[in-house]
């Protein structure tokens, strides 16, 4: 089977953890055992991963530096496509022995420029302040700030990803049997002029949404999204509280789930899903990825569309 | 052909510049140009580039919000592969209006713990300082500051690169003609450790030493060295001042030439020259790329071996 596997926020940095270096190496390693074991398996491997924390770590790098030659998103989407990347392919090649070969791309994905989540900013990138502190950052630097559960954080705007100009090196990669790194951060936004150039645009692309862009378009049989909780749960935060095994898309779809999290794997799921009988979405721990994939953990989206 | 085609750091960045994105995606796109023209005559082509420059302002954008966190220099060189790599493909994909893939890989290098480049960094990263704020610099952060023409500088340890692990994905890209940006600022420094694992290592290899192992490695018949002078020059200095237009492999090896900028190059031309028959390495302007190919500007090192 070919798999895409989506590493959540949460999957590279545990909530209320420090984003140094060795805490992001100790997350990628346990994530890279994970995947190995989709790979040794026999499976085809794509991993794509978040990038939120890191790009909004970056961007107050630089603010505390030169604000006035602070770098675009795009730009800095790039640099943690770099650095995320290379540490998972690092724990990956090691937790394989090499006998698999790995490989990280970055990955351009076009958006539409008139997409209406321009004027709206839902991403939510960076860490966590409080009111008073987050009135401040966005006084100071121009930030659109939002709530995310009992905190504050800077959000930016997240178009629907459109169309993967990159998709042809994939294919040419798992024709080959190589492990693809690709899309992280749902991959550098860009558009294309009106002269048919690409260039980079201000945004975060939702990685779950990349991914099932990205798992459709390569014809894969499965898209995994790792998290930090075992699947969608019915009566969540009550006492009945009880991991769904099983949706239909248009359960899944038909579901009432948080936006800011569980929400976009849930209509990721039931978009890949539908479009082609045979296939499957999974929600659930990254730990369990493998009986995910199997069908003994987390919760799967799969069947007849509608 | 399979020409390697190595981006000088002031092919990206003018002496002076500012290191905004504006800046080197403008530098990114006159590069393109040059290198579009080269795939245009229907060669293969391998892009590598430096990072000096970028490696270096991110430190301090990590030490001015963060000095504790800030991340080692294996990842941060594998953000300016991403920042980087991704400017200069969205740019050469544009100068060749999607005629031809393009893909930006991620590249470990691996070097020996044991080199004595460790014990005495000689490879200068980040902006220059005058005599007192560099003595300021190297007092506050732990930092190696050297001599750089008038000014001063941060130096890190820039061991010789010894194997691409990831030698087999950049083959299955050039496979199927694919343009590949790959080992930026000479690649990401990493060693083996004893149980045969890999991990990053505190340095900056010098991007022509990589990119003449890349391209012996992978059978290149041209290696160029894209800078902003016109090659190597005799008699530099006076008037009698000349550009030479081509050395044997031992010729170049004999020259007397600056340790911080021209030396390494013609070292690189005349170990990939003289490692097989038939093979060219070139000096010279970025402007003149395909000049160079072709034996009409800059300096080519070639011939018998000794």
């Amino acid at each position: 089977m070919l798999v895409v596997a989506a590493l959540g926020g949460n999957a590279l940095l545990s909530r209320g953890q420090a984003l140094t270096a060795e805490n992001q190496r100790e997350n990628a390693r346990i994530a890279a055992g994970a995947l190995a074991e989709i790979a040794r398996a026999g499976h085809d491997l794509v991993v794509t991963h978040g990038n939120g924390p890191q790009v909004g770590l970056l961007a107050l790098q630089g603010l505390a530096y030169k604000p006035e030659e602070i770098y675009p998103l795009d730009v800095m989407g790039a640099e943690t496509e770099g650095m995320i990347g290379y540490l998972i392919e690092q724990e990956l090649e090691n937790a394989l022995a090499h006998e698999r070969t790995v490989a990280t791309l970055l990955t351009q994905i076009r958006v539409d420029p008139d997409d209406p989540a321009f004027d709206k900013p839902t991403k939510f990138v960076g860490p966590v302040y409080d009111k008073a502190k987050a009135d401040e950052m966005a006084e100071r630097h121009g930030w659109t700030v939002a709530q995310d559960g009992e905190h504050w954080r800077r959000v930016v705007p997240s178009p629907a990803p459109v169309e993967i100009p990159d998709l042809k090196v994939i294919r040419q990669l798992l024709l080959h049997g190589t492990i693809v790194i690709c899309a992280g951060g749902g991959g550098i936004p860009v558009m294309v002029r009106p002269d048919g150039s690409l260039t980079g645009v201000q945004a975060v692309i939702d990685k779950d949404a990349a991914s099932a862009l990205l798992a459709d378009a390569i014809g894969a049989d499965a898209l995994l999204m790792l998290t930090d909780v075992e699947g969608i749960v019915r009566d969540f935060g009550t006492e009945a509280a009880e991991r769904i095994e099983h949706l239909s898309p248009s359960e899944a779809t038909a579901l009432d789930l948080p936006a800011g999290s569980m929400g976009p794997k849930a209509e990721a799921a039931a978009r890949f899903a539908a479009a082609r009988e045979g296939r499957m979405a999974g929600i659930g721990r990254l730990g369990e990825a493998l009986e995910i994939l199997e069908g003994r953990a987390g919760t799967r989206v799969s069947g007849a569309p509608g």
